[in-house]
């Protein structure tokens, strides 16, 4: 048998925009090349292609086949550019955006691919972002409270519009006959695994924080008839299939998907993933304790641990979802990065543009120098970091943005650090939220674009008190799935021993220190007590945004007379 | 005896930088020409003029002589722009800043003219804006509310640190022997008047707001000794003298006055006042009822009144205090244009001020038309306009700016409606606290530089609910001055008659809108629950204050080791 040291795996890692294909070296994890396909109709949230026609707010789908399209050119290229010889390639796996829907005939053709139903926006692919079935998910909670359905705290109290259940709800009701039409309701992350081998698996990780799977069972028949009459047939008729563990092999490539991306037929296929998670291994972060915080223009944090506790405000608790034979947890802080770069693009004066480019710097660049000359609670600042609502702890989209202690002598660098504060004490309010409830916290290990920003990191680590690691890959969730393709082909028992040898991590990068962490407890008693206010105890930020709607509506319904 | 036709008043508005005089007709109060001189040492606040001294953070001093430079400059050249024969001129008046004292010998020396003392920072003028008595203010309320003083609750339950006690306690406090010199402790306001007539007469206005003169007594010399031993002789020893009616005659125009400003030689010089409250009559605004808001970087509001009623968090209530014979009400809000002038400043970005720039259009006018076009309540926004702490009614300068409902959509424009329309509800908060007390408000009366925004006009109209007129001068001021110069040269029997002819006011301007009203009640309540929060029940603005100083504290600390 060949040594890992000449094998290879190819990760592929779908996004929301692009796919991205790594050739990764079995022994140590080396990524070789890369390959990357934009998709052609990237997001539609406006007209459907072709016919042109309309979308309702909040809508936003996207087409199957440019997902097949990264098969065909991101893995090709990758392989050349890695300059191995494709028969050297032992498995691939994939990971993608969740939750993303695709409505299938039983053979896996999406809807939209069957004669006479391209015209049919329910027939498309419902991305992650499609946040129209908030009606749906409204109703799914109210009653899952009502009845006191022992899943719900499994996902810290509340369902999003975004998972398995609103959107299907949605199609159920707004469209029934291409309902009645659809013979599976698959996660992208399965269907194009199901693309490459021919085989439908659903990953564990999927069906379990997107699908309500807990305990191996979902939602009962009594529940979703209950929820809207015709709908009880949803899980045995669509939704349920086998479920396959994360690092196993789903099944053999297929001579087509060998055909597209010119990798050798019959290799191992591994079980689909999500980026997120996915992302962990290849951060050398599976052990409980070791908290890996994805952070770009949101933040989604994962984390394993050996046991099982149910933590107020999570996204969901999920057997193997992360790794099989653990427990994983899922958090998330709904505005980051976004957070930055809307203050960036609107909060900032000329002069300050002029000044960066002066200094060859970016104005994050820029406006970080200037904020990193302060000392803890200098600029007089704290703000909420809700600008696009809390998903943990307070799970609320209707709270907003919010900053005090403004005065005459404010500054924009000052603002700007006050924001990257908000989003570290949004972090630590979910480390505590955790180990108040069972699951500490040992270790903060940071991948996504925002760790290149080091007074971000430092700020993270004093505001938290814990160590930060940071991923030591430009591709995590690519290499995560690498790690799993190699697991799949045998190449290592598990993930967990995969991670060893193939993750990649920097260790303690950057440490707490003392006298700046105390001077974050003052500030972070502060955020605290905002946050109690704003997230708990007054309706303020939500009637704010009622009183907003009433007033849009009213404008609309005054300019079509 | 001549026409009033043919007959002229001067009058002299001194500012914080600059002092300006206008030549007015007595018969109709048509401004005929103007003159201004800028201070030659406008305002010091960082060090002494030829000693190069450096002063503490807080202090605001000026040189008395400065002041004489307009009556020798500015009012030549009015008399000249106006084409008038000087000996038409029937009298003089003038309005200054306040509280502003000038520390004098008995004739009226300023003691930074008497030899050896020009080094000596306490013998000069203390500017309205010199803060650094805050420590004195602080003693004096504590212990006049532990002695339940009858007097505080004039002045809405506390004595501000820019008053006459707070600044004359620092000079006896921090330069005994400058103090012990010191034979009279004069406001500016009649510091000038004494320069004009040779008589000293302490004006009603700023006897009673800042001098804390009320039923015709002074704090008592019991109370001056428990606030610091040796102090009690401060009133009768520095502070008492003869008190003047608004509008009446002080003394006659000496030889030397005469000189320096072209007068006739023995015209009426008339008690002095203060720049805001002298508006009340140049906007024909002197009826219970009619708040008159002079709205510039703050707006200070005033308003008679037939009752004695004591509002809580009002500045003051003075008998006779803007018009002879009525209860005059003083309020205010410590920021308003120089909010808007920060924002515009610091936080809108190049492209806007492209915009702009193309448009032909100020900044302010370019956000001020993209925020007109919005719906009330359409951009999601509050704010508290607290940047520079709350003066009415709450009376605390710990407090600080908040902007709340902030999303990834906010826009520059949006932020600077909620701006203006933060301004608008703390004048509601007066306006109701005020009709709330026996004291109501019928109609707002707009003076100052902010008048001419018309959207932010229409915004207070709704808001407050009240129909907003607007006074008809560019320099209202010194058009009230000459007024009361006409009253004590004798050609009106009082100042209310006078500014019947001589007053201009557009009446009416802008009228609350019911729609837009109703849709404001709405957002005022958002106002007021954080206005509640906020300034009453937590103390977080003050604890991240104090956290900001520690903050600061430590690092000088760090960087003087």
């Amino acid at each position: 048998m060949t040594e890992n040291s000449e094998r290879y795996v190819v990760g592929v890692d779908f996004g929301t925009l692009s796919g991205r294909a790594v050739v990764v070296r079995v022994s140590d994890g080396a990524e070789l090349g890369t390959g990357v396909h934009e998709y052609s109709h990237a997001v539609i949230d406006d007209q459907l292609p072709k016919t042109g026609q309309r979308l309702p707010p909040d809508w936003a789908l996207q087409v199957p086949d440019d997902y097949r399209d990264v098969l065909r050119t991101a893995v090709p290229a990758a392989v050349e550019r890695a300059g191995i010889d494709p028969a050297q390639v032992i498995g691939i796996a994939t990971d993608f955006t969740a939750c993303t829907m695709v409505p299938c005939l039983a053979d896996g053709t999406p809807l939209n691919e069957v004669d006479g139903l391209a015209d049919r926006p329910h027939a498309y692919v419902k991305l992650w972002k499609h946040h129209a079935a908030q009606p749906q998910a409204d109703r799914i909670n109210e009653l899952a409270r009502e009845r006191g359905e022992d899943w719900l705290p499994r996902y810290g109290g509340l369902i999003s519009s975004e998972w398995e259940f609103a959107k299907g709800l949605q199609l159920f009701e707004e469209d029934r006959p291409l309902y009645d039409k659809m013979e599976r309701w698959v996660e992208a992350a399965d269907w194009i695994v199901w693309q490459l081998c021919g085989r439908y698996v659903r990953n564990a990780c999927t069906a379990g924080y997107k699908g309500i799977r807990q305990d191996g069972r979902y939602p009962s028949v009594d529940f979703l008839e209950r929820l809207a009459p015709g709908f009880g047939g949803f899980v045995a008729g669509k939704l349920d299939q086998e479920i396959g563990r994360l690092g196993s092999v789903a099944g053999r490539l297929t001579a087509e998907a060998a055909e597209w991306t010119g990798l050798p037929e019959g290799i191992a296929v591994a079980v689909g993933n999500v980026d997120a998670h996915v992302t962990a291994p290849a951060a050398q972060a599976v052990d409980a304790g070791q908290m890996v915080a994805i952070m770009g223009t949101s933040t989604c944090h994962v984390m394993n641990a050996d046991e099982l506790h149910e933590v107020p405000g999570m996204c969901g608790v999920v057997d193997g979802g992360i790794i099989a034979g653990s427990w994983g947890y899922e958090a998330g802080q709904s505005g980051v990065g976004d957070i930055f770069g809307w203050y960036v693009d609107t909060a900032v004066p000329p002069s300050y543009h002029e000044a960066a480019a002066a200094a060859g710097e970016t104005l994050h660049e820029h406006l970080t120098r200037l904020a990193a000359d302060q000392a803890v609670a200098e600029h007089g600042l704290v703000a909420l970091d809700w600008h696009s609502g809390n998903r943990s702890v307070l799970v609320d989209h209707e709270l907003s943005g919010l900053i005090v202690g403004q005065t005459l002598a404010t500054r924009p660098e000052d603002g700007y650090r006050a924001l990257l504060e908000a989003t570290a004490f949004g972090t630590r309010v979910i480390v505590e939220t955790f180990a108040g409830n069972g699951v500490p916290v040992r270790e903060l290990v940071i991948a996504g674009g925002l760790a290149k920003n080091a007074l971000l990191m430092q700020i993270y680590a004093d505001v938290t008190r814990l160590p930060l690691s940071i991923i030591d890959s430009e591709q995590g969730p690519a290499l995560g799935s690498a790690i799993h393709a190699a697991v799949a082909a045998g190449a290592y028992p598990d993930v967990p021993t995969a991670a060893r040898s193939m993750g990649k991590v920097r260790r303690g990068v950057h440490l707490p220190d003392e006298q700046r962490a105390r001077a974050y407890d003052e500030l972070f008693g502060v955020y605290l007590e905002l946050h109690e206010y704003f997230g708990r105890h007054t309706r303020l930020m939500r009637n704010l945004k009622s009183i907003r709607r009433t007033a849009i509506a009213a404008q609309s319904k005054e300019a079509s007379r």
